[in-house]
């Protein structure tokens, strides 16, 4: 596939940013300082890489007026680099498809009375459920399930083998990748002298526009009412997101964290890796959860939070823990020693 | 779809309750206490919602005998009210199908060899492989894949995109959520000088009735002998179950746990979420272990077990952690502080 | 299926073992040393099972010559025991297919584009897009998908259900089990006062040859530059692999583990089950880190790693957590101690 060539100049007027250099300079793609060409065009966002400025064979670098004093080769000069950076990311996206009429493939099955919206691209293998509401286009991958009742809406796009059960609610330009299940039963049981005896999950999962839900990722349907996923929250890879879970307004989750039951997030809050958020708590607005904290209080205050032991050589963590284990008695002989010397005195 | 309505004495009827109140109110539906309205039932189960009770708009509430002492609305007393809730939830599950005839779709495919059932339903783009038995009112969802020489037993339910692998068994009365994987294999590779060699994984799986298991969790084949999930137990989302793990009757596992090669849980615990229990242990029954355990000994005695250090405002927490480091250096100090005092006495 | 039988002396010649006692037992089968029979081979590899020797019903024991000694039964006598049990278990492997025409299933899709090689197995569900290219001997388990200029090589065999995106690049010999999903976007994201604006991620992925990846993992495609795996890697299941991270040959990563974007983990090392490693780091060679670690740091000496404290009655950790909690308090304490204990002086 050739790739799409643009002058410097026609870069900047898509992005508001103002030539450094050479205007007519043809750029025909994306790369990092380090892996440069002549034809392409790199970004400074990071102070850290501001080192490979130099000697950086890129044709164009995207960075700030300060960042380009002393800096002799042709950019993009830009409050926000990175920002100008995901912006003309899409220029060279080659996963987008472009939706110019309806695409239906043989092997899919849409039940009748499923309303298919215009430029949809319905994948091989998908299967779509009565009184499924897909808007315009939406592109549905291969071998993705799409349950009765579900709505999905304008510009969504799902990856192969996404799951939606039955009364999911999907707004507009979110992105599934693959392997996300969506509305999957809560794990609700009710002890009894039999066992566990399964409550039947009847809420459904509502989750707004401009979300991006990352590859095998689950969120469960609620057990009465919805779980919630507000508008502009960004999910990572194998997130757990269990029934009634509701997550605020652009707040981002990165990969493998887990959130139980009825656990309400806020706003603008970010959650690092790996964490663990336990149920039927309260996190408000504007928290900073760093990666692998097991957070099991509310957090009532913004702020950033953490717990957890860094990494350390073996023989010395195994040190660290045997004294954690010593410390109540540790504490004791403290308080004894502060006795004695007082009596000393 | 119009939801079922019953009289709150039926409701009562089919559960052993005792109605409070007026018997003949229409119920259509469940509803949390504060989600109420004047045709749904509500639940009282946790001490901590009593609060809600007096201002609900439910028009009847689930409660026992010594809750309800002070309310003046409608409802079923119970001794168990979160049972009940359970018990009637089904009352109301959309998602169940009405099994009346043998369903196989078009687009599936069953190899020759295989048992099929009455009253099956195998949805869109289901392959079953050779020898399969597949028994009565067994449901696989659209994209299900079954292994060869599978079995499943009555009434057991798959949701789509579950893939079974060869030599698989799974006993009545199972749920399988979407994207489970069972029978992988297991993780088994000989060091060699040439790298890893990897091991055949020639057991099995065996799941026994009435076990429950979440989206996207995984469980590898046996080496050599089967891996055991036995009757009842209850598995979470993302879950972990490695070659030949035993898992004991009744036992429930939150979601994102891990559980290494053949480690043996016992009957009737209680695993929190994202807990990691290693390789070649024995957990005995009636064993809790809160979430983000670290488990890296067996645990011989039941109770309750943690592992971690719980959220802590990250400034805070940089100091505890740094001082975790400095701790053999603290306990050396106060052993030399001791003998200091003692020479001075 | 009727079982393979061998004679002990046909499987010495295979593995260049020698054989101790009647070269004519038939062997139709491996098993553990508890659960043996008199036709099947066992093998003694891990010296806390020695015990389990003297009274095996296993026909046979693959073992060293020392491991030999007082032992009376049948047996295949080598320096490395568990290398030879992984070198024979393939002998039973009934999940391999024989491979002796090709095979595309009638409900697979191929793009006309695609090149298929001789003796590829293609099972029902495939889907195949444009410009892949296929090598000899590859099996493509049901509903795999393939996107867009995807190459497979030779005898590569992905189970069901593997999902991988445009631009993906596997090698030979690697074993892909159900769920694998490789390819999707990495989670990149510029923010922005509209919220986060999503980065196109316009590299691939890499995958050397003999790799091996456990059911449902993850590997994103790289921002600009591959994500690369090397040769001879193993991952396990549910492995989260972030966008432009190198793993290095013939590293091996248990269960659940993390790795955030842009870190580089050398070749030979060890990851154990569900540990965590923050984004740009580098990890140099020869590194093991144990199970559940938080890695936050770059680790620039070979040495063994860990983090995070390990299970305790719940009693105990309670009072273990709240005195880390006034550790650095203690840490006053004994400096004042210090300090007025040399005043007394």
């Amino acid at each position: 596939m050739s790739k799409q060539t643009f002058r410097l100049q026609e870069l900047a007027d898509k992005v508001d940013a103002a030539v450094k250099g050479n205007p007519e300079r043809l750029i025909s793609g994306l790369s990092t300082l380090t892996g440069g060409r002549p034809d392409t065009l790199s970004f400074l966002a990071n102070p850290a890489y501001q080192k490979h400025l130099s000697s950086t064979d890129a044709g164009a670098v995207i960075l700030t007026a300060e960042m380009a004093e002393g800096y002799d080769g042709d950019g993009l000069i830009h409050s926000n680099p990175y920002l100008v950076y995901a912006q003309l990311s899409h220029l060279w996206d080659t996963a987008a498809l472009a939706l110019e009429q309806r695409h239906i493939a043989a092997s899919a099955t849409v039940a009748e009375s499923a309303q298919i919206g215009e430029r949809v691209f319905i994948d091989e293998g998908v299967r779509i459920g009565e009184d499924a509401i897909i808007a315009d286009g939406v592109v549905l991958g291969a071998n993705v399930v799409v349950g009765r009742g579900v709505t999905i809406g304008e510009a969504t796009r799902l990856y192969p083998n996404v799951v939606l059960y039955h009364d999911v609610h999907l707004g507009t330009h979110c992105t599934l990748q693959s392997g996300v299940i969506i509305g999957s039963d809560g794990f609700g049981f009710a002890p009894s002298p039999d066992g566990w005896t399964p409550i039947a999950q009847l809420g459904g999962v509502r989750i707004d526009d401009h979300v991006q839900i990352g590859a095998n990722t689950t969120i469960d349907r609620g057990a009465l009412e919805d779980t919630v996923i507000e508008q502009g929250v960004i999910l990572d890879n194998q997130i757990q997101v269990a029934h009634n879970v509701r997550i605020g307004r652009n707040t981002a989750i990165a990969a493998c964290s887990a959130i139980a039951g009825s656990t309400s997030i806020g706003a603008n809050c970010v959650v690092g890796g790996a964490s663990g958020i336990a149920g039927h708590l309260e996190i408000v607005d504007g928290v900073h959860i760093t990666a692998m904290t097991m957070v099991i209080k509310s957090l009532t205050e913004p702020g950033v939070y953490s717990s957890g032991t860094g990494v350390q050589p073996n023989a010395k963590w195994r040190k660290s823990i045997a004294r954690l284990r010593q410390l109540d008695q540790m504490h004791g002989k403290i308080k004894a020693l502060e006795k004695k010397l007082k009596n000393t005195e």
